[in-house]
């Protein structure tokens, strides 16, 4: 079953006019939740359910779902789900989000289009605020489907000039009612863009994400002592930034150990660095890092977390520093679905498309719904591995493949 | 020979009234040149000059010059000068700059209560915008003096609002006339605080400064490749923040060589990493280091740079980074003259105070008159190292130790 490239790139073209930036390279979005660019694009998007005949709902925290159910399935049979979000960072690209949103729509104009009989319903599902730009958090109106956040927590979030998200709802005409419940689906699917380059360099359309990796953010505070780097002659020195480069070392060595022995989708970056007082000749007293560290194993998070703690030890013995240390973010791995898996494999193989297996490095609203009922996932190739950014790419050839692939596991997961 | 402890302190204490910043811990002040701070704090220097009876001048970059003629000496023969300066950084302290101009007043005062014989006439002297804040350079006034900068080109130096210097001192009312000329002087002597510990260390409370160290300021920038910190492999990453970390190591293992092998005043620091983007969840993809190179010999400077390049050209054939490496400042150590010295050495032992050798690590006016002329340094003991900063402090009594052994210098060099 292949789905129709033209119709599919038509929807993510109409949808990228919302919010559009002016760029001299790229296509790039701004689609804050709440804002005239994320209304447009949800009434945009309810059209294109109505028209292809869908019953469309609003929840309590503004997602929104169409059903279809087919002429042969049992209207009260579990439904089979897929989606994604059309929220965006600032200065976006035009994939990231709506790819899987409007794939899942083509996905079900296909098989309409080609009468399949299923056994079960199935719903095409925006999410609310997975972005997380503007009200905290990230993942939000998946996880209040996946019963993991509590609806009143989340419409109660501001954004930073104190607007609450019930408020942005209610002003764009997306406070529904009652909530998606996501252990109410049979299962569910989503596609979405690798934001990186593994499908790029093995030449493959189509990713079928085993596991989504658990992230853990750490902030690690080190205090020397800042002097003057002319007076201060170098024994006794207390460095916090040469104490710190030491860590750096270390996060990125422990990974590259971890990769080469027990797990290779192992990840280890300290992409952050505030020093001070951060003059070129004073001897630095207080560094900042902000670490990063993920994989599939949550015992290689813990050997990488245990790691950091240990050295932190050492330079305080070694370098006469005093360090702290402050985690920020704490999500354990996601395994996927092996029936969802399977099904999108399938999928892919009657489609005529090569695919391969690999994990998700980044976060996504599959990873919440896993929490509540079987869940699978689709990468497309992402051009140079560029996201949030107008650079941002997928080749409309591979958007198709991808969505046909999809189209295949709603099909074969609807049929049982 | 011993100068008066009390009057020496009330001038510093007067003077440290001109800009005086209200802190809970310390005594602070911000005398930026050219300021109100700046005009009360010379108006008070030439009435304090005057009521010593001596001559003051005032030339044409603001440099202020009290000269004293004793009876017997030659008003003719070349002059013994000594001085500092009076502005200060933002919120500084009340010790830096002041102590040695008012040692030097005190040092004549003290000569003429003594009724001392001196063959040579004696210079107080006050250099212009020694701390370079707020207009560009720093050592301004003593590099006119020294044939080092042009006057016009010092004058037309401005501050962040576009006013130039010029302006600035002829509101002041300290825009005179002629130049002072360092090459003019027999010899010169600068007491300053020392901005490091190890006169306190030791417990000796003059210092004898045999060297002025060169610096060299550079910065290097390393570009890698922004990249996902969760969906980009460990393998292939072109990770800027983890090339930067083994140089900051690498400056701070070379410097630590030069220690133990060469020279024990050499010192390396990097004082300054901004990283781009920097957040937790992004591979730095650019990463900018400010590098610190200073010692007594040029040799071990040149050894530390090479050191710098070599180990960017091994960035980037191991990392796959690019490198780019840019001179900020390099100014040749200082020796600074042996019988200026021995001058001084002899003034201490002869007020009764032991004094210890050492070299500076910051820069100060002495290494410009250095170029024009003998000179000699007393560095006074910085309680825990402290300067620019309302908690630099050093003790009354080692304060008259030094500058009794600056009048004792004066004596010295004036008599022959």
């Amino acid at each position: 079953m292949n789905v129709s490239s033209d119709r599919l790139r038509d929807d993510i073209e109409a949808n990228a006019a919302f919010g559009e930036l002016a760029t001299d390279e790229g296509r790039g979005r701004t689609v804050l939740t709440g804002s005239d660019a994320n209304a447009d694009a949800r009434d945009y998007f309810v059209s294109r359910l109505e028209d292809a005949g869908l019953d469309v709902r609003v929840d309590s925290v503004g997602n929104v779902v169409g059903r279809w159910t087919p002429d042969a399935a049992d209207p009260d049979a579990a439904p089979v789900a897929a989606g994604s979000h059309l929220d965006s960072v600032p200065e976006g690209g035009i994939f990231d989000g709506p790819l899987g949103v409007y794939a899942a729509l083509e996905s079900v104009r296909t098989m309409q289009d080609e009468r399949v009989e299923l056994a079960r319903p199935v719903e095409v599902v925006c999410f609310t605020e997975e972005e997380g730009q503007r009200f905290a958090g990230g993942l939000l109106g998946s996880s209040v489907a996946s019963g993991l956040v509590e609806l009143d927590d989340a419409l109660a979030l501001t954004d930073d000039d104190g607007a609450t998200l019930e408020s942005a709802l209610e002003e764009m005409g997306y406070r529904g009612e009652g909530l998606v419940d996501a252990s109410e689906w049979d299962s569910w699917l989503e596609l979405h863009i690798e934001q990186g380059t593994r499908l790029e360099d093995a030449g493959i359309p189509v990713g079928v994400v085993t596991d989504v990796t658990g992230i853990f953010h750490c902030e690690v505070e080190i205090r020397g002592e800042a002097d003057h780097a002319g007076s201060t002659p170098m024994p006794g020195r207390r460095d916090a930034l040469a104490a710190a480069s030491e860590l750096v070392l270390d996060v990125e060595r422990e990974a590259n150990e971890i990769v080469e022995t027990e797990s290779d989708s192992a990840v280890g970056t300290v992409g952050k660095v505030n020093v001070a007082p951060n003059a070129t000749n004073v001897i630095p007293g207080r560094v900042e890092l902000g670490i990063d560290i993920r994989d599939v194993e949550a015992a290689s998070i813990s050997r990488q977390t245990a790691r950091v703690k240990e050295v932190c030890e050492r330079l305080e013995r070694e370098r006469d520093v005093e360090t702290t240390f402050e985690t920020h973010l704490d999500v354990s791995p996601v395994p996927l679905s092996e029936r969802c898996v399977e099904a999108v494999r399938a999928g892919a193989d009657d489609a005529g498309f090569d695919c391969m297996t690999l994990h998700s490095g980044a976060a996504h609203d599959t990873q919440r719904v896993a929490k509540a009922t079987d869940a699978g996932m689709l990468f497309s190739p992402s051009r140079d591995g560029i996201s949030h950014n107008p650079l941002e790419w997928t080749d409309w050839d591979d958007c198709a493949a991808a969505a046909s692939a999809l189209a295949g596991g709603l099909r074969e997961l609807a049929s049982e």
